[in-house]
């Protein structure tokens, strides 16, 4: 159970510590903020409201702890890696309780959850061995008038304290997308849980025993740190904090305007989507159906790669809306704890703003597939036909179980609608042709699409990167870990020139 | 015209000279060649009847210039290439008029060979600068139990002496693409001109233009040469000479002979392929027909990846047929000079050979959609269907324009008959379905695989690579330059660990 | 001459045209900026004060422009480059006079310079063809738990508009590092020439120049932009322009500010340095005295990879000193013009800037080991002995030419000092060690360690970049044209598992 | 213990059974060779004598189970060989045994042996995973003349079925270095144990432990099998052999013999060496002397990358000679039971051929700085100062205890020396100055030079090669799995261009 057995360390009372200098410690602020279960609407947890004295001394550490890291053979980072992966996964009933409690994730994909996280970070281990392990040497003489008295030997080096950022809907297996490659790569990693809003800190229970597991691996102290609090007090100060060399953030708006105040360091960033289906006549429709449910409905449609909008031939558009509601009527409506498809979403303010796109379809004429229907938090799946362009849902993502269907005429006008969006996470087309799904996807501005099924992240070892408003850098394992590096090179100046003879 | 202007430097009466130690030399043998024009019958050129004495000579030159070549400058070993494609194609009309008299090609495809020669060239020489010029850094703390004290300094470097020959059908081309990778990689190269069979040397003349077009070109003496003359004097001598550290061969069966008298030296041998074409039943079937011509008839059939053997869905047989009927009486018979579609097969054996294979069909009842007729070398275009597995032309490479049609009633079938040859060249499958082509395309045991379009080596910096009998190694300019070098490694020991910080 | 010839038609009246949709134009404003001849201190030239409504207009031809170049084939956009580059080195004379009169860059730096630029952009042509040209192709069951069913397909794509802000010193060949690898890489290109403050714009007129090379090659209109003006007025508008897809930045500190502004968008920033020249005990001094003086003083010091401080080993100190100052006592010093080896300093500014540090040093006890002297602009070389800590000279960057010398007792004690700048480009040492000369290089933390020469740039291929304050990202051709691009993904997802076979 | 506990199933009898189809079998030959222990001269084990007809089934049953295991995902392949490898470790002790007994390796040396078989494995099976799942996508606009309207997808497949030839003084590591790679990139494998002579089998028993290690594991029956007999019976049979796609070979001069016989596949050879250990003046002398020792008599010379002549300046040599020989002084000689240093040869024939070499150069005038001593197998450490290029041991390797010192007026005398020699493996330098230790290892002939440490084959991840007649082909982990594969491609040809836009 959360906060018991080898997690008992990590809570203070009724408040969870927070982890620094190789420690788990409360705050000197004397303060807490409360995690609010979705399901219960109740303070399910509290965490530390940490001080920006204490993120300064978070920081100190982490310098210095980063030195001696990136000093440490490659294979025995590897090696804590891996341990700490196999105690992730050990301990994935207790972890995954927390994902059921604070932010109502059906308690089988909450397991589902924390298994892949440890796989992830046993991949990251052995991935980042090869990618710091190999760097390049290059001779003088490729360019024109150059001798070869030159060798420059170039590798990738840590950047040194990475700040990463995960969203509510994944906080352990996002968190471990950016530990894992910024540990492998030799950086020191300082962790803020997810902030949904100013004073909420959805997933950050279940992060604390994430980061615990890490812990129990051995890492050496300062390496790793998790700060809770509120946003007002400790987010922008640690955005521009003059330690942090990299910024990974996933999650909303909140990344742009993160992009605005953070200085010079390389920042990776996943933001919001409005990922569109599009469908072609020649589709399988049933393959469509059970696409467009599954990616649209999945976690309550909270996800950055759902399914955020159908854009379908007219002519296969009545067929399918007739396959994805017989589908959606089967859906388990209900609370977390009982493995329900639609579990209540993360907050008020998100259900109150779900609601809001919902009334505006409906008022510009959108037609209910289902009958709207809320209770607390909870809100009932619902597909909206006939959703046109005027229609704030047809630009906006409602991050919850609500999906629009643009019925089009051509396929120059679903991507045009798909490139008139300001995002560009992902997409997807679905069509038997080989030559139109190629062209399709040519042709649409995002930074995946999907042929004939819906958008995904994973596997976790492909290139993830949203386009436009959507984000900067490319995700995926190889990609974080290179971009959690930078080039450093030496160059050999011989003082006559000097050929390899084999 | 061929043998005059710049190039009558390279011929000697009658007789062209043979390429050594960076002039035009008249062989000590007193012998020649004849090369018989395969559309008149009547012998053409002559040259040299090189003696084994000289090829040692060549050798030796050659391992000299090779260790001063190994040491000049990238980017001047590119200039020189970039300096030798200018006069090729600048020189085009000689050497095509050559390729028209030799190997009866049609004018303006004999004009087409020399100007992608020439780009072939250029674009080699760009690629060798970076493959070269970039190397490896590895250290080694990757591997379990070490300290990052030895620093790995991994490069590419030249074999030392390859030894090219080219296939009659493209004697320019074909030698260029193992001309420019040996040199920009700091090879020395020796180039044995085209044998058809032991005493005919078709192409050997164009090959020698174009040799005359790299001395223009100022390449230090010896690193070059060119050798002509009978297969039994100097063919085994060449390839089994212990001064060869590299075999690039196109050709037919004379490669597998080869592969088990060379020593231990890496071989690049393009042999022959029996490339099918595998025709669903939602194909686009004008572009069916038209690939087919293309693929199976252009130059006579006369191509390593033509069409050899087309497997089609029995529902649509009727159709293709047709259509493929249609295209083929359009098409333009007799000689070269002429820019004939159909002109003389290289020697009159060949002929024979493809007149056996077509008579074999015919006594065990293949349908002949056209008449079979033959004019000496020149065969009239030949549609075989209902071809059945034990007629010869079923597994034979007829290398002519005879074109056999299996008729097919699964998928399955087509995939079978494709990997029961002892050939795996290209292939090719015709179908709109993206699941179909991937999954067929996967299951096709040939070195590539073409999608909707016939087999076709070029662009020529894609890979291309024959499977089984058809060859070993991988080509296509990238690879035939890799191929060409071998690894050197310099580790840098420290007397204790050091890691890169930045 | 400038301005002359095929350069008339950039030229109105006294003041030279901005370059936007493909024609050259005056600006709507009316008003114009002086450029300062640094060697006469009169006004050289005048360049267009460019309206925030022209830099708009500039960002929408541009967004159009790219969508259809990047549609282009690579080859055909090398093929542009090509000419560029070809027209560039034959105009290099009147390029090469702007450099004189406007940045007093001695007559054969500024013709080399050009030349150089044109080779930079022909090789950053071949290598773009082949980064844009491959991509990865991943499969799915790389990682646990997945059967082969989906194919991803990754390339690069380009961004869209880079900005390029080059230097004063070097404004054509680092407008041309920016400009050719965004260009090949498919994006549209706004030069925003260098501003060195904000009323003044040195090196502009000769950037024009080169962007008209660029519109002789015959781009596309739109594709290529340049805007010249007031910094106060157009200055932050470009840095924050939502167009603005990229920025590549070569200058000072205002790079920093340029990060804090810029939004989500990728940043090339290669700002100051304080390059450290460690000195041991075992050196060869003749050489570390050539490269003292050439790496110090070269440009009258007002390189970003100059060396900018000596820190030597106290035994060999006197020795290096002596032979410095017997190579400073040569150096010619005077107009650009006449090829001397020190020329005026860009500005007034910058001089007085300049001997402010050196006063500095003057009274906290630094000795002079020539007489200190300046005549306008013109500061003769002068070498500071027994520089400290306290001195600013000791940290700060002159970029004139003047050059500390730090006295240290250990290797150590060298290593500390260059660590503890908040600077980070580059760095050298020279020993004849090698266990030290690599150790060194692995402990000092700057982008780049030369060992046994002067830090350099080039040659142009090698990974360039700054650490901390210095910069973000890695230039040099190849990492500059990926740093130009994004990655874009399409998976494939087939139906069932499929395997490739061979 | 050898052959109890799990391993009894190994033994049928007295005689050790061979492995195919999954299962252990007696040969139906009824025959049996004996393995010669080294140290006591009788027999120790005995293997079965397989024949030609076992051979081909063994070679049916693997390509039956190589199609199968094509198609297995490539974690399903790492998951197997992460077991094998965790086995292998487990039971070091009872095959560390068998190569005491077999080839007289010093107990802790054999422990060593097997554990670090383990890690290979493991790192193996991770790279592979990288490799296999990688591949490339070019676009044909690339090159001149084409439009982007072809996709190249290239990939690597395996090989089909690799025979692995191991050799006798690391039965156990040399087999996993061919066996981890064959199996991971989807090939079948079959292993031929050591033949060190026609009728001798050493190393084969500790190979077949490791095997059952495999077995263990449940790898899928007929993928893995392993053969003993007699060369005569069943070596050329299996090089030859038409279902032999890849061989994988190390050992001495019958490599070269397997070269000229084999067909048209892959080979990687790793034959015999003459590392050449060059000593400049200014070296750390005591440094040279301890790798002198470690290089040259470690497991008694028997390694291939043992020093095998130690070329040193005049100058110092004296120095050397005397600090080498104090440490001679100190190796313990004897069986390999009790940690000897110096232990039996493994044959009889090997003890006279090094016989031979030693009595040679005594007869030409070397100086023995020992006397030379033998008895039975075992042979005492020599140092052979004063050696002449006139002398056999300048140029033969004796595999033995045996280090000639050849004393050199000059470097390029070195190099010539080392260069003259028809081996290149590696070569070691002992210098302090960066400068001579890279221009001296680009001038080595090598596949791999030493700067600063003695030759040596790991860390495994590292490139390892023979140039001229020490081998083909590149080794280590990465080298050995791509070699182990081919090249497939998948070209999509679209009805017109298509450029992928982000």
């Amino acid at each position: 159970m959360a906060g018991t057995g080898v997690f008992a360390d990590i809570l203070d009372g009724e408040v969870y510590k927070y982890y620094a200098d190789g420690e788990w410690r409360a705050s000197g602020s004397g303060k807490s903020v409360a995690i609010v279960n979705p399901t219960t609407r109740q303070t399910q947890y509290r965490v530390q409201a940490c001080t920006q004295e204490e993120v300064n001394k978070v920081m100190e550490g982490a310098k210095v702890a980063q030195k001696a890291w990136a000093r440490t053979p490659l294979w025995k980072r590897a090696e804590l890696l891996h341990k700490a992966a196999a105690i992730l996964k050990e301990h994935k009933a207790p972890i995954a309780e927390c994902l059921v409690k604070e932010i109502a994730k059906p308690a089988k994909d909450a397991v589902t959850e924390v298994v892949r996280s440890g796989d992830l970070v046993s991949y990251t281990a052995e991935e980042g061995v090869r990618i710091l392990g190999e760097g390049k040497l290059l001779v003088s003489d490729s360019f024109p008038g150059n001798e070869r008295n030159k060798y420059c030997l170039s590798s990738k080096v840590p950047l040194g304290i990475v700040l990463a950022i995960p969203p509510f809907n994944y906080p352990v297996n996002l968190a471990v997308s950016k530990i894992g490659p910024a540990l492998i790569a030799g950086n020191a990693l300082v962790l803020k849980p997810p902030t949904q809003c100013l004073l909420c800190n959805q997933g950050a229970v279940a992060a604390l025993h994430m980061v615990h597991c890490f812990h129990l691996a051995g890492f050496p102290k300062g390496l790793i740190s998790c700060v809770t609090g509120k946003g007002s007090e400790i987010g922008d100060f640690l955005t521009m904090h003059p330690g942090v060399n990299c910024i990974s953030f996933t999650g909303g708006d909140t990344g742009i305007a993160i992009s605005k105040k953070a200085g010079m360091v390389p920042l990776q960033m996943e933001l919001g989507g409005k990922d569109a289906c599009i469908v072609l006549e020649d589709a399988d429709l049933d393959l469509v159906a059970a696409n467009i449910v599954k990616g649209g409905f999945s976690y309550s449609g909270q996800r950055c790669t759902a399914v955020k909008v159908v854009l379908i031939m007219e002519t296969v558009a009545d067929t399918v809306v007739e396959k994805v509601n017989a589908k959606l009527a089967k859906l388990k409506v209900g609370p977390p704890e009982d493995n329900c498809d639609i579990t209540p979403v993360v907050t008020e303010s998100s259900a109150n703003f779900i609601e809001g796109l919902v009334m505006d379809a409906k008022e510009k004429g959108a037609t209910f597939c289902q009958e709207y229907r809320r209770e607390g938090n909870l809100i009932w799946p619902l597909l909206l036909d006939h959703v046109r362009p005027d229609m704030r849902i047809a630009w906006e993502e409602p991050f919850g179980p609500v999906l629009p269907v643009i019925r089009i005429n051509s396929v120059e006008e679903g991507i045009h609608h798909c490139n008139a969006s300001n995002f560009g996470l992902q997409g997807c087309v679905f069509t038997r042709d080989i030559n139109k799904a190629i062209m399709i996807s040519d042709a649409m501005e995002s930074g995946t699409v999907q042929i004939n099924s819906a958008p995904a992240r994973g596997p976790d070892h492909f290139p993830f990167q949203g386009l436009k408003d959507s984000g900067i850098g490319s995700q995926g394992i190889t990609n974080s870990i290179n971009m959690m590096t930078k080039v450093k090179s030496t160059v050999i100046n011989l003082p006559s020139p000097s050929y390899t003879m084999g």
